[in-house]
């Protein structure tokens, strides 16, 4: 029989942390749950510690739930414990930076869903991560079928082709996209997550990030990677190599498949709760450039990734903010690009900034955006 | 400096070997043309031999070109010869088999575009490539497709999803089937092929051929494999995993990608005359279930497939004939199929045939197909 691993999930009461204890309560033979953290849903992590019974927790709330023996550990702590073996990072935003990075230093086999830490530290990540023998499984859709893609070939990638849904605005006029509500932004056409994630589906942020997460997972220079808007998301993403031949990976769009691959590489399980495609019911797949005009976002983030330094972190703390405040319902969804660029307009980058450093800055921009919509009121 | 592997061209003067000898031309730092064989195009063999300068050749012709220092041998004798480090095996029907055979037990590597000889003895090739390891590399743009699908996975595949153009009568009646002429049926949509598989490609048997050929490459239920027509020929086959991942394999419809993937396999090499894909142009693909009605040739295939034993080489014989008589006018396109089918119908099966055996049955399907039309007339 095959060892169970134990599994500590950063982030067990969001989307991608249900969504990874649901594959794992479907391979109880494989994995186990040894640590559950996450931020201010006691309620939910209470209910997780009940039926999983992990060894650690910890939990932002100033009254955390309690276990039967459960040990409380930081994050930082939780990630690079001797007795995990796999460490889900499901956190979201800045809150994933010191966790990651305590992984790859312990070696851990890391399943990144947090990309902002990379968007954010990628170079730090990824040197420790090659340093420390540690193993990133990118948990993205498009990142883990690219590593699929990858899987077996001698070579490096030529061209990364990145997919997009184009999100629920696709098509939208400038003028259209001024009147989006919150509750419009939410709605993603194909794909269930969280809600920071869905409002950065909308404004293509998430594809930016995505390029930015790309650029360093895969060691890949900005241009050759290549996005392309695929509203089915069926194609999750592809890789042209030297010859011109291109590999794709495709599946419903679920994130439990990627999850399931990240813990499960290099094997891949039978798990009859996943999907899989039906070819009686798909008729076309269709493809378009993407609209840089009507979603800026896309445009600023690959600019702060080809300028480096810390203007990825200014891309995202800036962007965060920006999204809390348009889902309060205090700036229009169009100010979101808007914020992004001053942000990153008023910036000056340091290189070679320490992730103190990196996160002094996200907490900077992060004033300093409010001070914008403060001023503009 | 890598070494130059030495190349023996079985079928050089046909559509693939031709193709094969572009690929060569065009990486000359890394293979060499060591064996040129041909069978009756003897002025296109002169010319090859003159440009490659190879070591040994062979010709079906009486009177059989001759080069500087150049020395005649068997298919058999070049395709196991010590010096030969790659069989590009490209000769058309029956041919193939021997020196296919001669070529496994050798150990040699293989690069394998003649379908007969898997078809007609699978289980012979497949297990002496096995016992003497010998690789056989599919240079049918399918079946490299699901061999650079399954590259670095640790698993087999669960279902393979075989894409076929659906040829030029795609959406076709019966009634205007009876009415093809051999002019149209060698006008394919999508590739550039030999003759008898453009036909082949028309009447749908080439795709059964293929199902029965995966199912020996990739030791794979014949269930397990589905047919997917796909006009567009961009995506080449898919292949799902245990976890309902699904990965596929596009490129432009260019034979040249597989020919020259099987010769660098597990490299890829960039070579300028390639054409890659070109998404600003791609707007969509397209799928639909193949019409086992109006293309009887491939539940044709598929039965035979699965009842196993000599039914394969009957349908190969009966289909090489048949494609004959209608390239020379003597039957109906339609005629293809009831031709094949009473030819299976005729035929008592033996089991663990050898390879004189198969070829045995082969010629006798061909006598006795021609008399079914001798009568017919």
């Amino acid at each position: 029989m095959a060892d169970i691993k134990r599994v500590a999930v950063l982030g067990s009461t969001g989307s991608i942390g249900r969504q990874t204890l649901e594959v794992i309560s479907a391979l109880p033979h494989r994995f186990s749950v040894i640590g559950l953290a996450a931020g201010k849903n006691t309620d939910l992590l209470a209910k997780q510690i009940n039926r999983f019974q992990p060894k650690f927790i910890y939990s932002q709330d100033k009254n955390p739930p309690t276990g039967a023996g459960c040990q409380f550990l930081s994050l930082e702590e939780m990630a690079s414990h001797p007795e995990v073996d796999i460490v889900v990072m499901a956190t979201s935003g800045k809150w994933g930076l010191k966790p990651t990075l305590a992984a790859v230093k312990a070696g851990k086999r890391l399943a990144l869903a947090n990309k902002e830490s990379l968007v954010m530290a990628g170079e730090i990540i990824t040197k420790e991560a090659k340093l420390n023998k540690s193993q990133i499984l990118p948990v993205d859709s498009e990142h883990s079928a690219i590593f699929q893609c990858l899987e077996g070939e001698k070579q490096k990638a030529a061209k990364i082709i990145l997919t997009a849904s184009g999100g629920p605005f696709r098509g939208y006029s400038p003028t259209q996209l001024e009147k989006v509500t919150p509750e419009q932004a939410l709605k993603h056409p194909s794909w269930r997550m969280g809600r920071k994630v869905t409002v950065d589906s909308a404004t293509l942020m998430n594809k930016g990030l995505e390029v930015i997460e790309a650029r360093w997972l895969f060691d890949i220079p900005f241009d050759n990677i290549r996005i392309l808007v695929h509203p089915q998301s069926i194609i999750h993403s592809m890789v042209e190599f030297a010859d011109g031949s291109v590999k794709a990976q495709l599946g419903m769009p679920d994130m439990r498949l990627p999850i399931q691959y990240a813990l499960t590489y290099p094997e891949r399980l039978e798990n009859p709760n996943l999907p899989h495609l039906d070819w009686d019911k798909i008729k076309e797949l269709n493809f378009e450039p993407p609209d840089f005009d009507s979603f800026p976002c896309l445009k600023l983030a690959i600019e702060a990734g080809k300028k480096g330094g810390t203007y990825p972190a200014v891309l995202c703390a800036a962007d965060e903010t920006a999204v809390e405040l348009f889902l309060s319902k205090r700036i229009k969804f169009t100010d979101i690009p808007r914020l992004v660029g001053q942000a990153l307009a008023e910036h000056k980058s340091t290189t070679q900034a320490t992730p103190e450093e990196i996160l002094a800055i996200d907490s900077q921009t992060r004033e300093r955006v409010k001070q914008m919509v403060g001023d503009n009121r």
